[in-house]
């Protein structure tokens, strides 16, 4: 299959290709690196980008920010960090991409673990991923052409545990691997409107 | 207390004015109707509504709006209605309206049943019902002053279904009387980051 990563130079991104390179045509976009380049906050990046990528069988993505901040100091501003970045960047690739998608295509977004699993100041962070993964179950059931949509929503990670430990007490990381794992499951399986909950 | 309604001229809005009005000081906000007037999808609007209002033991909000359409026909910009609104309109209105919550204050926001059971049309707004969920959970976690944050998810209402059926296939529908006492749990009650569903 022809599968489009988005952020696939990241942490999670690398430990995707590492799972589908052997058995499938990768396109990987990044912000700056990769093979084509995308700033998912703005649509007619999204488009452009789709524009040069053309059909795939798979559209993957491993990318999104958010401003980590206590509620108490957070503005209306802070948030849309997220609003744009995890939140519509990752609806607007969905929204796009799914022109681009061949019949039975899948896409495969990105939540966290914050919204299930709060930590102080992940309350912005937490929102995009309520959104994308409400939007991906009820998304599932519009789609007539075998188009499939999941999300993963990972721990965590080994990985980046050094940084991110004093927001993560007492979570136990996981490896970027096992992660991956599950947009494997999402590209190759059959489900439809799941999220592969890595914790 | 002194408890601020907006959206308390709708059909949630007005049965929970008539459970909370014999005990309570309640002050109506609508975008054209009610004591004073607000428009959740401006930050300034919010802003001079918490001006004119000054402090407040509750806010709850039963407002708010999505587009309803199929995903395959869905733009990025038909997304926006709902990111404006429910999501947004809702985490702007608690994180200015906190400025203005006296010590042990609460917020109630709402969500909606498509989130947990989609309909068809329904990723929109079940987006925006996701990310307040996720939002509210985690938010809890970050006050300090014994402020606390739920949200309310109605399934269709028996007031609405006429409208609606067509939508909500097999649903159970539910008065919105009972709906409000989901509010009144969570303005009078102890209990935070929770999202009750009256399903």
């Amino acid at each position: 299959m022809r599968i489009l990563v988005v952020g696939g130079k990241g942490t999670i991104g690398q430990a995707i290709v590492e799972k589908l390179k052997d058995k499938h045509e990768l396109i990987i976009a990044g912000r700056t690196s990769g093979d084509v380049q995308v700033d998912l906050t703005s649509v007619a990046s999204i488009e452009a980008m789709f524009n040069k990528v053309g059909h795939v069988d798979g559209i993957v993505n491993a990318s999104g920010t958010a401003k980590f901040r206590l509620v108490e100091e957070m503005t209306p501003e802070d948030n849309l960090v997220a609003v744009q970045s995890k939140l519509l960047g990752q609806i607007n690739l969905a929204l796009i991409g799914q022109k681009y998608l061949r019949r039975n295509g899948s896409i495969t977004l990105t939540t966290g673990v914050m919204k299930d699993d709060p930590v102080p100041g992940g309350a912005s962070a937490a929102m995009a991923n309520g959104g994308v993964q409400a939007f991906v179950k009820a998304a599932a059931i519009d789609f007539t052409q075998g188009i499939r949509i999941n999300c993963v929503s990972p721990n965590v990670l080994v990985e980046s545990y050094d940084k991110y430990q004093n927001s993560f007490k007492g979570f136990v990381p996981v490896p970027a691997e096992r992660v991956a794992m599950a947009y494997v499951k999402s590209v190759e399986g059959k489900q439809t409107g799941q999220e592969y909950q890595v914790y």
